[in-house]
């Protein structure tokens, strides 16, 4: 059967369909995003609550020239659906398929490529100033959600928004009549504003702003006083905007596409920046399926980043097991809190908030301040576990830097995602952490490769006097330990296995089970090499140095970016120490070195284990690695 | 003649003085700041606008155990010299002096080393909320001044501050009178506020407080709400903080030491959070020294983070340079924007910023926005150039990877400060950007190691299809250019100096003239080495390998931390390289790679050139490392 969705092949399509017709799309388009998100997983919930707005801003402005900024972006589907990409949207989040994140690699109508909060206004501020400057006339949208516009970034864009001479219009969806724990005062702000009116009210401010609104021209600045005064209600909702200088409109409702076409276009006419405030319900129209209710249910509502699918087979990750232990430590250490930037379910802490209520925070998408918070605390000689993503805790570097490493205070980092994050891809990818926090002198960097690490990390953690990194992939933890045998010690290595050729594998953290698995394959070859799990990326073993000494090739495996990463780390740490010694055994060694991990370009979507194989991280091209170097022809000077 | 001031060995002793006697107390220490900065350098009009603030403080509470939080913690001056360091305070910024910024080290009064703005709210949040898991009662008040609340970090901590359900002080010291352009919305708010009532209103709500505060115990909320009712003015102040559930109170004379006391301790007494909001006057009480006004003046309005004492000697500093070519730039190309974090003299944008009004913006202290603004322009065809210390990009690590490196966008980045900093110390250094920035995809990153260099990167920054980075440091450019005749291109080093020896002195930016002086000096001394100038950390030049396949003995140089800098860079490139190539004498020589620059410490304030001399930069370290290498007992293996 053809619906009416299968006739829209791009935004034009849209605009002679009349309100009835752009209703029952929003129904086609609600049905294909459910019906496809439930076999390529993927946001669904904040996806179905944008579908009218997503249409009504498609009718009102021309995105192939008009520039539509999202926030974070996970809420695009139905925008990829209307703009050319309905047919590969069953690809979503495929390898050579759409991106699950705005790509303008896929569309003209994608500005930015995100995946990260409270870049739209920034951005749109941006875009909206080199309009100025070009003298040009596109509009510039950006849809930003409750949750993000409280990140610092939003706020210091809106701070600056009055830069801005022109059109710029903001639109604020709000959804968060689905949580239950206010998170903020900005969200407590939108809450009460919320309380202080009926559906009535809403009603009445549509109407009254469309009734006044086709007479804002440019510059007419006393009727948008005019307009404003006809909006008061108990809470101002314009209060807190305006005391901020932006041209506060609504709340209005975002699910009523005619309204929305009318005040976007009429508001598109404003020649300064305003905000209009929409509500939406979050996973409208959704009624879960009946085969796999938990996994829709799963999507909490505070999951705006990253996706939240739990991997297929049930099998253990890392966030669990990091969540156990942690829950498990605290149990026996009052002193120990933690702290989330509004990833509770993400980073595994559902269970520690269950348990210790009173120790557990989440400050909303605001990872800087989530580090000095715990900064705070740590002063206070409280042991504060903040857990974050590697790529969002990109968003607190200065903070580790000042806060936490300058004052050497023991606050603890635990990184969920560090390594390849596999279908949410270059937005999300934990590829550089080990770069951006060796730098720090009194950092100390744990990346376990089994859960009895992962636990013996977070033990030795909550006894550090110093900053302390544990980074754990987007994963399943391994059936069994690799190295429970060996005790856990901070900057302390443990050799797995010992081979007499002079192949030495280094692994960090995940590869550490592939270089098992890779000097099995490699015995029954023949050739035995050597694994040895470094357990730190900061402080380096001086073992490690060992094998250098002894002439050997090592071979360093990480789920990481080579530059910067460990590898480049024991090459910084082997060359001093050899010039110190002067052996000529030791020298030669070092240039051997083979550094395994993501190279210098963005790897793309796709399934982890095809990312970790680009990376040279698997067994089968560990083996591969060193059959290459055994065989390879040398070249002898005299 | 003693003065009062010499009495004060520390603030208990503040506490048996008259009004009067405080109020001469207050002249003794502006008299001590004014001195002694004449000499040492440092902030002078933000420290004489507290000196009241600060007296009243330590008045009212007892900062041995009360938590006193200061915001980028440049005007802790009278805080150090009523705490225990006044006859220290002559060695203000000097090596083995103090700090010319908060320092626990230095006294228990001092509770965060810091330096970077917005932190202060943040970390008052985490320890407040420590003091509540503990039960203790001390006091916690942090100190902001209204440059800093601007920044996203602060606005974060704004937004959960309602999680701290005891007391908790935000002093806001409002100084803006003195700038006379409005920077962002809330400094348009404060300015708003600031108009609408008069000096005598003033007083009268100082008075009113006065009045009621002592009625306001322990959750006595609806006294503080009859409070608040009596307080109304024109523009409400207390709307925007409000409207974030932030109890507000004021504005109040900052300089009226007596009404400040018992406003700071009945304030103390509220079990929520609170904000007091101060006027104050910068400079007061400051008249220009004869010898030497043209230095006070050049302490700008804005110039809050870092010092901005120019170098004396009179000689021509990078950042005059920049601005100078960035300015002579903009002159041939109008899409050259520049943009600033609240630093236009400190980056030597005073001259573009008279010439090209139109093309100059100043976002405030939040170089995050600045960041993602820069990119919304690039996408619109301007060529923005983002004019931010090292140090301080450190705040937009995030807005590099996703606005600028992902989306393979051509904003250009002009670091100053990046290097050694001399006696701002640790809160300062750019010492780490080549680390922080390298790992990132399509990003190119320029070091300048003389003027000429400089103007040509900016031309190549210019045309850049991609992020272009150019670093330079807080130093003086060299009288002429090292290789003006060798062309300037990306990613092409330049042979500086060919030798006969095995050593190849291989040099990044400032530390080129080091490089060629001790090369110089070995030549005296019958040892010929080669000179290279690298000019960028990426890409890597290819060329620079052609040493190791000769067999050379490389000695990596940089103005910035070994651990992930440049050198670093080096070894990863020549051991992929040398594994393809698998030759002797090249993987030799990758062994005997030697790195200088700083080590993984925090290098204490001192002279830049000591600090220099720390990390083995200077032209006699260099001479004596080759010296090291060469003489060197050589252990041969069989």
């Amino acid at each position: 059967m053809t619906t009416l969705l299968d006739t829209i092949n791009g935004p034009d399509d849209l605009q002679s369909l009349t309100v009835d017709q752009l209703t029952q799309l929003a129904e086609d388009i609600r049905q294909t995003i459910t019906h496809s998100v439930s076999r390529t997983g993927g946001h669904l919930a904040s996806n179905l609550g944008v579908v009218e707005l997503t249409i009504a801003m498609h009718r009102a402005f021309d995105f192939h020239r008009d520039r539509l900024l999202w926030d974070v972006g996970h809420q695009c589907y139905a925008h990829k659906i209307l703009t050319g990409r309905r047919k590969m949207f069953e690809r979503l989040r495929q390898e050579d398929g759409l991106s699950g994140f705005p790509s303008p690699a896929e569309s003209d109508c994608d500005v930015f490529t995100v995946g990260h909060a409270g870049t739209s206004i920034a951005t749109a501020l941006g875009m909206a100033l080199g309009a100025e400057h070009n003298g040009t006339d596109e509009k510039i949208v950006a849809l930003v959600g409750d949750a993000s516009i409280v990140n610092g970034l939003s706020f210091e864009a809106l701070n600056n928004i009055s830069l801005v001479k022109r059109q710029l219009l903001i639109v604020l969806n709000d959804n968060s009549m689905a949580i239950d724990v206010t998170q903020g005062a900005m969200a407590g702000f939108l809450s009460r504003v919320r309380l202080s009116h009926t559906y009535e009210d809403i009603r009445k401010t549509t109407n009254r702003m469309l009734e006044h609104l086709p007479l804002i021209g440019r510059r007419m600045e006393e009727t948008l006083e005019n307009v404003k005064k006809t909006l008061r209600m108990a809470i101002s909702p314009s209060r807190l905007f305006e005391s901020l200088n932006i041209a506060y409109f609504g709340p209005v409702d975002g699910h009523d596409i005619a309204s929305l076409i009318d005040l976007f276009k009429a508001l598109s006419e404003l020649d300064r920046p305003a905000l209009l405030h929409v509500y939406t319900k979050k996973g409208k129209g959704f009624t879960p399926a009946d085969d796999n209710p938990c996994k829709y249910h799963s999507t909490g509502p505070f999951e705006l980043n990253g996706e939240s699918e739990t991997p297929t087979g049930g099998e253990r990750t890392f966030t669990e097991a990091f969540g156990e232990g942690l829950a498990e430590l605290a149990g026996r250490d009052d002193k120990i809190i933690a702290i989330t930037a509004a990833m509770p379910d993400g980073t595994g802490l559902a269970k520690f908030r269950r348990r210790f209520k009173n120790r557990y925070y989440d400050v909303g998408i605001a990872e800087s301040v989530a580090v000095d918070m715990a900064a705070g605390m740590a002063k206070q000689g409280l042991k504060p576990f903040v857990c974050i993503y590697s790529t969002f805790l990109q968003r607190s570097i200065d903070q580790i830097f000042q806060e936490a490493s300058l004052q050497n205070l023991p606050v603890v980092f635990c990184i969920d995602r560090a390594g390849a994050v596999g279908n949410d891809g270059p937005t999300h990818h934990g590829l550089w952490d080990i770069g951006y926090l060796r730098i720090w002198p009194n950092v100390v960097i744990a990346a376990p490769a089994d859960e009895w690490e992962l636990h013996r990390s977070l033990e030795l953690a909550a006894r550090s006097d110093s900053p302390f990194v544990i980074r754990y992939p987007k994963d399943t933890v391994p059936a069994e330990s690799y190295s429970s045998q060996i005790p856990y010690q901070i900057g302390k290595s443990a050799v797995l296995r010992e081979g007499d050729s002079d192949f030495v594998l280094v692994a960090l953290g995940w590869p550490v089970g592939q270089a098992l698995q890779a000097a099995e394959q490699l015995e029954q070859d023949g050739l035995s090499v050597t694994v040895v799990n470094a357990r730190f990326a900061k402080p380096l073993d001086e073992a490690l140095l060992e094998w250098f000494r002894m002439g050997k090739t090592v071979i360093s495996i990480e789920d990481h970016g080579i530059a910067a990463g460990f590898g480049s780390a024991l090459l910084e740490k082997a060359t001093e120490t050899a010039r110190k010694e002067n052996d000529e055994q030791f020298l030669d060694s070092i240039g051997r070195t083979v550094l395994l991990g993501a190279g210098d370009v963005y790897l793309p979507a796709a399934k982890r284990s095809k990312q970790l194989f680009w990376m040279k991280n698997t067994a089968d091209q560990i083996v591969e690695t060193v059959k290459c170097l055994k065989y390879q022809p040398e070249k002898v000077d005299s």
